[in-house]
Parts: structure tokens; C-alpha cells; sequence
């Protein structure tokens, strides 16, 4: 497509906006330098997609996405050699080009694989494998999952049993549910697993352990004897990823293929228990806090999509008989939009504040003292679940204000939703990871109660007083953070009354934990947002911004609060903290930073610097020229490669032939 | 795969029923007779599937999935004819079984094409096309929806421009925008289409209407000169329709090819004005009822899948060191589940109420009685709207409630989400019908303000006057639907406040509109519900059901409208209307509720009687056998075609011996 001048609309939309979107995007990408980092890599990124020709995945079937995935990860992999890339974050700068919320099938070697073997091998084995695994001399995935079994260690069934004359393992899958499914690069890739399997030895249940278990030949890539693999089908997305399935019959490895860090099993099949290891807390504690940012940019993703395209778009009219209206002036459409561009800053900030404090803990914890371990462990579950359930919501928010062509794989939204919104169930399903962090949250409540002192991440859940809220019109941005902390406060309150109520009628503990847990999930999800609010609003006041970034970043703030007091008014109303009188200044205000945002809704999608390759959307595209592209789209279909298509021989001619002999006799 | 035993488990939930769900099957298929010619039908339909050897939409490729359409599109045409099946309710039946959610390329042409020849035609165009149109002698689509252009329809920019000296129209897209986009079926399989342009006769515009226009020749099935034509390309979902673009270039079609029931065109040129047409109006009533039916057959399904499913399922554990849980006794995933069994029989039966009302207020129009029409129209769009978001949401939750396997194609889930979903955008875009709903509601509010008696349908809104919801522990059916008008009609007349504050100081009436919408369409949320809490208790309650049916069905009404309340708790809470003692009562209630329904999940999803064919889910198969059948569709994965891919050799080996060569130089 030759280039062409950027669409009016948008053009007059950029010159509206009352900040300079630069700053936002250096606030957001920590500084000039670093920005300026990030573009240079993103550039290269671009400049390698258009000279290696890498094909769209909106137009390509499955199978080919599977093998362009390949071609691109094996591109990626000695390109960022070449680089020298080192630093995780500019790698990831790197990727998300060439794989815009594209899995990739290396991906769980290089982020499940090797790490595992770094950190669950002895010495000897790592000095033995890791060399070959980090230049893909093996290929390999981590294997936990069965047919039949989820995150529950404990009831997965594949067994590996010991056999000290011959000195090895015997790996098996006793039942069809044992079978392990779902593992990604597994079903064509992947010619090794790290295997998570119900250790026997001696006789002897030892637990879950890790085995280093080769599949397929080095050379012919055939699977082994005893193995059987292969992909297990099409899904929701991920068309490009080759999850698989794997059994095992009765197959044998040598012992030292157990990764034996911390558990071993000796010679005569002694089994040696592991030490506790509080680190493997810390590195989830990690990731779950940077799945809140990604969250934040999938959100980000869809979000300047829907919003660019929502000013180009003219649909319908507000004043009767004039033009029709950029379809951004329906204020229901900028209730949606932006209150999920403060959502995703909102988020993004929050993935960042919980990452530098897993950072400042570390240090603590390095010098021994694991006291704020638990805390953060909590809250980084807790907003796990909250950011990619509110990534989910508004990604299909983002998709419905686009109408029917955000249903097009064209639009890049489907692709956002399919494959980002496994992040409610990856690295712990947000329900469970919800519960373990009630648990913490009533441990802490009660012993709040008994006048201990807390964490100063919890240090809100005291009993809610009697107090009153105190916002005014001005939307005091520590009344704000008090309403969110009070609320949440009065919701683990009240779930735990709930547990209390069910012990004191003498219902089993782990049962009334039971019948606590929705409520339970509630003030946990209200603990959550209580975080979010409090991290966005302070790290914006903190930060030293020009003031008219500033000003507009306190309405972000203030809309993200207020649009979550509105939705959830009951919680703030109970109890007379918040009057109705408040409540409806809340949603007055609401509507007033809607207005007050609109000119400056182009500039705050721009600043997050998203490239066009990155958000891969004729309708999110940064000239605008949404419908030329479209247009092309539409005549690449491969429906299209002949006029007259195969089916209409096959099926339609005959169908029309036979009833036109038939004549009309009979009626439809 | 061969026959196996029901598992245990679920045949175990089955015992546990407190009601025979056949009895329920007869309620929401109005009695024995109907259920079982339903029956009858859906037996020879999965029949027909097997003797056909329709494969699975899962497992095939985009372009297979459009011929094997064609096939059984061809197919069942000629078996409802030779069956001759009439009632639409019987044909729906029949079809559901060999297109589950599944699009189909005739579709437009039998629901769109042939009724718009029927409703718009002179009785000699009708004579001419319609024969034909019957026998697929011409297949067509209808042509309204732009490039650049949705529903509103001044908007359109294709071109009938009349040349009385040849007597003929010449039809032109002068603009990319002007494109048609969108209309299902149109891509490869139409040969004529009803389209929409604007009309310019002697120089004057005419407005919008409807032309009969080949595309394509009869024969050859080529596109005829002028015409530019073909598929839009890969979507989320509708993967089997060939949803199309269409082109003009100055083509020619004659005079009589405008379809002039309504407006003509002489042929000198002469314009001749329609009437009012208000039986269109109605057939929309229609339709909308219908499809907040079928919004609750859509959720229905997707329940059934996630129910059953969370009876087989087993995962991690309630009491420490026992079995695994069948993950549906999680009260977490019960309240996920059960409100929404609850919402799929609440829509079900709001669409047979309002369809209901609609067939009674069609006889009042034919005895020239017009009076109750605009409410149920504005009543109808609302619900259409609510039940569609609420269809959306609620599979999205069935979805997570299935964990990864969810998001296989084999659960059934994802074929649901991404083709019933849709419904909130056709037939009027969801957030456009709330507006239209809301005209009326303000006016009517405002009649009513005025001491004007309002339609039965509308009666509640009058203002709310100071009292106080009575409900107590038992849960009063009558208190519940009095709140739901309360709220309703307090949102009514909050959004009412706003609009009147904005004139008031003076913003033009079109832009005060625009600054309340927001608030307009939460009012009108309100307003559904509460007409669906009232048509669900209504009808229960009216109908002579066997006491333990009846107790159940009570349950599920109590716990449709408390979940409304606790979700929505704020707007019932406000002015004092209910109290935090009610609120809390009403929490506490509905958790005693799930764990009340629990031994009648199972029953409840049956009695939806769904054959495992409509499902087309492993996970939601009648006999619970989900890890056999979803190790069956692993193995067919077209990936599985060869044990060694072909990228393996194209790409990976490649990569990994040019790594080899290097030696481990270079680091990850």
C-alpha cells in the first residue's frame, strides 16, 4: 500500500491535545534515554519484519502460522544474539515486534526450560545440559499439566518409578487422564521435557519431582519408542503455539536425568528430602507482578485501537441533519474508551510500583529478613487476578466499540483477546490465587484485631471505624485512595464475619472456608483495587512531570476512581461512608472528565508508543487509513484466490441444478 | 469411539435431582406434545449428521469449513423439504442440530433476501422473483452495510442514479467507503443481492432504497463486468460464511429491478413518495423478542458445557488430604454457574413472554389499535440488548469456568462466544437500541410526570416515592420484583435529572442527550431487568407445575434477582431503599441458595435438552466421557499429520545445526 497522508480527523484529533504525549510516553518508558532505547529496538524490529517478508497471522491458516512461528523465532533468536541483547526488557522491546501477542513456539524453552534446569539441577547437570539447551542442541518444554490435572502437584498421575538395579527411572502414564496436555512447543517442537512426575522409589511415594526426559531423536526428530506426542488441536487463539500432549509407556532414563537440586534419589534408591526453598516464592512473586504490566499493554494495545479508529469512524449524528459524527463524540463510547486508557496507565504503573517493591524486598530478603515476603507474595497474586480479569473485560469493550470490523482478525483485537486472556488462568488461576491471598488477608485482618502490627502494605485492614468519607467536588485524591482503602477493609470485614458466622455453627473449617469463598474473592478483588489506585495516584503525584502532563494525569487518576466507585456504589454506599449526595457528584464528575478528556484522547493512546507492527490493526493504525487497508485485507482473503470457488462446483451447481429439474413443486 | 459407561460422577449428580427435569423440558417447550416432535426432529437430524458424515467445524480449515457448509446448507434445504417441515419453530429445531452455532451461506438468502422480495416487492416483481428466489434459481444476500457506513442509513454512499431515457438505474460505489462490507454470504455464494443505495432521479435525491441487482452470472457463477466482488477475510468465529465486499462500477440494472412496493420511480423519472410503513416496526418487535430467546438457548448451551463438565472435573481440594474435588462444589464455581443457569432460564422465558405480548399486540394493530406498539417495540429493543450482553458475559465466565481445556474448539465454548456474541451488535447495534429505548422512556417518565396513565408495561414509572422495600428472609417473589421497578424507575428519573440539569443551563437538546447517554443506557438496563425478573417470577409462578419443580424453578427466580441486587447493589441501596441489613440478608441468602441448587445443577442443565450434537462439546458431553473424546481430537489435529512437521525440517533443524556450528560462542 503506498503511503498515504494521515486521516483528517486524526491529524486535527493529535493537534487538540493540550500535553505533549512525549512526556507521558518518557513517564511511562522511565525517561528520554530509555524511550529512545526502546524506539531504536523497535525500529530494527520493523526494518528485520519488512526484509525477512514476515507473514500477517490474520491471513494465514493454522499450519502456516506454525511454521512462520519457526521461521520467526529462529530469526529472533540469532538476531538478539547478534544484538547482544542482554537486558530482559529490551528483549522484550525487541520481540513484541515480531510477536505481537503472538506465542511462539521456543517460548517455553527459553522461559521454562532452561530456567528450570538453572535452578533445579546439581552442578554436574548443569554444567551437562544447560550449554546444549542455550544453543537449542536440545529443545525442550516443562511438562507439568496432565489430561486430567491442573496446578494441583499432588494429584497428577504420571509415575516415575526407581529402579536401582539397572540404575534408572521407568517413566509411565498409567491412565488416559495422565497423559500431560497443554504444554507449549510440546506436540511438534519440543525433542525434551523437564517432566513433573509421582516419584516411587524403594517402594517409597517421594512426591512430585523433575526429570530431564528426551522424546524425540536428536537427528530424525522421530519420537522416541515408549513416547507418544503430537499437538492436541485448534484452540481460542494460539493457532501459532503447538501445545501438546505426551504419554509414556513403561520407558526407561538413567538416574541422573532427576533434576536433583533439592530432592535426590541415591544409587540404592535412597530418597534424600529437599531443603525449603523461599526463593521459588520470590520468582512467582516476580512474574505475577509483571503480568500485571503486560496486562496493562495488552489493555493499552486494544484500547489505542479502538480509540484511534472511534475518531476516524463516522457513524450516525448527535445533531439531526448535519454531518455524521466521529463516533469518539458519543460520550457512551468515551464512558468506554477511556475509562480503559486510565485503566491500562492504571495498570501499567501498578506492574511497575509491585516490581520495584519485589525489588527493595529482595534486597531484604537477601540480608535474611523475610518478613514483607509474605505480603507482597499476596498482593502481586491478588492483583494478577484483578489486572487480567480487568484486561479481559476491556479488551471486549475495546472489540464491541469497534462494531463488526473489530471482529475482523484484520482489526488485531481477536488476537489480543484470544491469546492474552489465558493470563486469568497462567501462572495460577485467578480464582485460587485470589483464595490464597484471602488467606493471607484474614490471617492479617485478625490479627489486626488483636492489635498487632502489620505490614504497611495491609496496614489499612483495621476495622472500618465509623467514619465518613470526606470528598468533595474537587475530588481529593487522598479522599480517593481512603475510599478504596476503607472499602476494602469493610469487605474483608464482612467475608470474614461470613467465615466466623459458619464456625460458630459448627461447620467443618475447611468448609466454611468453602462457603466463604465468593465473598472471600470479592474483598480480595476490592484489596486489589485499593492497591491499584493508591500506586497510580501516588506514583503520578510523586513523579515530577510538567503540569500539563500532570493535569491530565490526575483526571486519568480521577476517572479510574470514580468509574470504580460508580460501578460498585453499594460497597461505598453500605454502612452511610459515602452519602447518596456524594455518589451522585462521584458520577456528575464521572461524566465531566469525559468531556474534559476528549481532546486529549489521541495523545494518551499515542504515548504508549505502541509501533503499527506492534498492534498489527488496519483499524488501530497510526495514519488512520483504516479503510484503504481494510479493503486490502478483504482481497487477500484466500476465499479469494479464484472467482468462482471449488465449493460452488462441488455443492451449489449440483443443489441448483437438481431443484430447477425438480421445477417449483415444492415451496421453501 | 465406542459407547462407554456414563461417569460416575455424573450419573451419581443425576440420582441426586429433587424434580424430574423432563417436567422442566416440558415447561420451556411448551408440554409433552411439542418436546417430543422437538425430539422427534433433533433424533433425525443427528441421524442424518452421521449417515452424511458432517465433519466438525473443530477440526477443519477455514476454507473447508465454507464448502462443507455449502454441503450441508444444500443438504438441509432439500431434507426440511422432503420432511415438509413449515413451522419455523420446527425448522429451527431441526437446523440447530446441523449448524450449532455455526453460520451458514444460505442463511441471509432465506431470512433477509427472500422475506425483503416478499415485504418490498410490487405484486408482479413478486411474481417474477420470488418462484425463483424459492428454488434457488437466484441465491442472494442483502446489501445495506458499508465499508465506511453502519446502520445509519443516510449514511450510505452507493449510488442509483435514473436514466429515463434507457429506463435503467446505473449503480455506482464512487468511494472506497462506499464498498458493501459485511453481508453474510455474499462473498462467494450470492449470484444477486437487495441493495441499498441512494437514489437520484431527475436530479433529485430520493433517499435510500432497495434494488434487485445480479452479481454474478447464473451459470458460470463469474462476476459480471462492473462488479467487483468477494470474501472479506478471516473474522473471529463465522469462519464458515463468506461474509462479502461488493463493488459497482457504473453498472446498469432496469427500471424494474427497484424493488417498488413502497416508493417508485416512474419512468420518466417521476419519484412517487411511500407511505408509512408501520408493519415494519413490528417485524422488529419480532425479531428482538426472538433473539433474547435465543440469547438464552446460546447461554443454555455454554452451561450445560461448563456444568456438567465441573461434575466430572476433579482439582485440588476442599479438606486436605482427601480426593481431588469435583471442582463444581467450589461455591466459587457455583456462583459462577448457578446464576448463570438461572439467567439462561430468565432470558428463555423473557423471550417467550415478549414474544407472547408481541403476537397479542399484533392483533390489537390489525383491529387498527397502535397504542401498545411503541412500548413493546422499546421494550423489546431494551431486552434484545441486556440479554445479549448478558449472554456474552455469562459464556465468557463458562469459558473460565472450563479452565484451559475451555479453550480448546473441541469444548464447544469458544464456536459459542465468537458466533453468538454477535448478537450485540446485529439487528441493532446494543448500545444504539438502549437510546431508542430510552426516547421513550423519558417521555413516558415525563407523561407520567404530568398524571398521564402510561401503558401496563411502563406503569411503574412513575416517580419513586419515598418507601421502602418490605423484603425479608423469605424472600417475598413480589418485594423482589418491586424492587427491580423501584431501581428502574429511580434510574429513570435520575437520568431524567441529568438531561433537564443540562438544559437548564442551556446546552442544545441534541448535545444534553449526548451528556446523559451514558446514564440513559444504565437506566435502561434497569428497566430490562426488571421486566425480566418480572416476566421469569410471572411465569413461573402462573404456570401448573408439580410442587417439586415448581420449588426449584422459585429458586432459580429468587436467585436471578438477588444476584442482580448484590451486583448492582448500589442502585437498590440508594434514597434508603433497601436497607444494609436487606443488602446483607440478600448476600447471605443467595450463598444458602447455590449450595441449596447444587443437587439439581446437573437436572437443571439437562432439562435445556440439548443432544450432544447441538453441544458439539467434549466437555459437555451427555455421558461425561471428556478426556477419552478430548484425546481423540488431540490425535486428529492436522498437525498430527505427520510425526515430523515440515517446519521442523524447513526451519528448526537449520537453526539448530547453524548454532551447532558455531560451538556455544555465544550465549542466550
Amino acid at each position: 500500500m503506498a503511503l498515504a497522508a494521515v486521516n483528517p480527523d486524526l491529524a486535527r484529533a493529535r493537534t487538540q491535545a493540550t500535553f505533549d504525549p512525549l512526556l507521558l510516553t518518557y513517564f511511562i518508558y522511565d525517561g528520554p534515554e530509555k524511550t529512545k532505547r526502546k524506539r531504536f529496538l523497535q525500529n530494527l524490529a520493523v526494518k528485520d519484519c519488512k526484509e525477512q517478508r514476515f507473514c500477517r497471522y490474520a491471513e494465514l491458516s493454522r499450519e502456516e502460522q506454525y511454521e512462520e512461528s519457526l521461521r520467526k523465532s529462529a530469526f529472533a533468536v540469532l538476531r538478539i544474539r547478534q544484538l547482544g541483547l542482554e537486558d530482559s526488557t529490551e528483549i522484550r522491546f525487541f520481540r513484541e515486534v515480531l510477536f505481537s501477542s503472538e506465542p511462539h513456539p521456543f517460548g517455553v524453552h527459553e522461559v521454562m526450560f532452561i530456567p528450570t534446569i538453572e535452578k533445579q539441577s546439581t552442578n554436574e547437570q548443569r554444567a551437562k545440559w544447560l550449554p546444549l539447551a542455550e544453543r537449542f542442541g536440545i529443545i525442550g518444554t516443562y511438562a507439568q499439566t496432565e489430561l486430567g490435572h491442573g496446578t494441583f502437584l499432588r494429584g497428577l498421575e504420571t509415575t516415575a518409578t526407581y529402579d536401582p538395579r539397572a540404575k534408572e527411572f521407568i517413566i509411565n502414564s498409567p491412565t488416559v487422564t495422565s497423559a500431560k496436555f497443554w504444554p507449549g512447543g510440546l506436540g511438534k517442537t519440543s525433542n525434551f521435557v523437564v517432566l513433573m512426575a509421582k516419584l516411587t522409589s524403594n517402594g517409597r511415594d517421594c512426591g512430585m519431582q523433575p526429570f530431564l526426559v528426551q522424546i524425540r531423536d536428536l537427528e530424525t526428530h522421530q519420537p522416541l519408542p515408549g513416547v507418544s506426542v503430537g499437538d492436541i488441536g485448534q484452540k481460542f487463539g494460539f493457532a501459532a503455539m503447538d501445545n501438546g500432549f505426551l504419554k509414556f509407556n513403561n520407558i526407561r532414563i538413567p538416574r541422573e536425568n532427576m533434576l536433583m537440586k533439592h530432592s535426590q534419589v541415591l544409587e540404592d534408591g535412597t530418597f534424600v528430602s529437599p531443603k525449603n526453598d523461599r526463593l521459588l516464592y520470590g520468582s512467582m512473586t516476580l512474574i505475577r507482578s509483571q503480568i500485571v504490566g503486560s496486562c496493562g499493554r495488552s489493555l493499552a494495545k486494544a484500547v489505542t485501537i479502538a480509540t484511534r479508529y472511534s475518531v476516524v469512524r463516522r457513524q450516525s449524528e448527535i445533531i439531526a441533519r448535519t454531518d455524521e459524527v466521529q463516533v469518539i463524540d458519543f460520550q457512551t463510547q468515551q464512558y468506554r474508551l477511556f475509562t480503559l486508557i486510565a485503566s491500562a496507565y492504571a495498570l501499567i504503573v501498578a506492574g511497575q510500583v509491585s516490581t520495584q517493591a519485589y525489588l527493595s524486598v529482595t534486597k531484604e530478603t537477601e540480608s535474611g529478613d523475610f518478613d514483607n515476603l509474605p505480603v507482597l507474595h499476596a498482593l502481586s497474586s491478588a492483583i494478577k487476578a484483578f489486572s487480567s480479569w480487568e484486561m479481559m473485560f476491556g479488551v471486549e469493550q475495546c472489540q464491541l466499540a469497534c462494531g463488526d470490523h473489530g471482529v475482523l482478525l484484520a482489526s488485531g483485537l481477536p488476537k489480543i483477546y484470544t491469546n492474552e486472556v489465558p493470563a486469568c488462568t497462567y501462572e495460577g488461576e485467578n480464582v485460587v490465587l485470589c483464595l490464597q491471598t484471602a488467606r493471607f488477608l484474614i490471617k492479617s485482618y485478625n490479627a489486626a484485631e488483636k492489635g498487632k502490627q502489620l505490614p504497611s502494605l495491609a496496614r489499612f485492614l483495621q476495622a472500618p471505624k465509623g467514619e465518613k468519607n470526606k470528598l468533595t467536588k474537587k475530588l481529593e485524591l487522598d479522599q480517593l485512595i481512603a475510599a478504596y482503602e476503607h472499602r476494602a477493609a469493610r469487605q474483608i470485614q464482612e467475608a470474614n464475619a461470613r467465615l466466623q458466622s459458619h464456625l460458630r455453627r459448627g461447620v467443618g473449617a475447611a468448609e466454611a472456608w468453602n462457603r466463604s469463598s465468593q465473598s472471600l474473592v470479592e474483598a480480595v478483588v476490592a484489596f486489589s483495587q485499593a492497591f491499584i489506585v493508591q500506586a497510580f495516584i501516588e506514583k503520578v503525584t510523586s513523579a515530577k512531570l510538567d503540569p500539563s502532563l500532570s493535569a491530565v494525569l490526575v483526571q486519568l487518576c480521577q476517572l479510574y476512581a470514580l468509574q470504580g466507585i460508580a460501578s460498585n456504589s453499594g460497597q461505598f454506599l453500605k454502612g452511610g461512608y459515602m452519602s447518596d449526595h456524594q455518589l451522585e457528584m462521584v458520577e456528575n464528575k464521572l461524566y465531566e472528565l469525559l468531556a474534559a478528556l476528549r481532546p486529549n484522547a489521541v495523545a494518551l493512546v499515542d504515548a504508549f508508543d505502541f509501533p503499527d507492527k506492534v498492534l498489527d490493526s488496519d483499524l488501530g493504525r497510526y495514519d488512520g487509513n483504516v479503510y484503504e487497508a481494510l479493503m486490502d485485507y478483504a482481497k487477500r482473503s484466500r476465499l479469494n484466490k479464484t472467482q468462482v470457488h471449488e465449493g460452488f462446483l462441488k455443492y451449489q451447481k449440483p443443489f441448483v441444478d437438481f431443484l430447477k429439474s425438480q421445477g417449483a413443486q415444492s415451496k421453501l
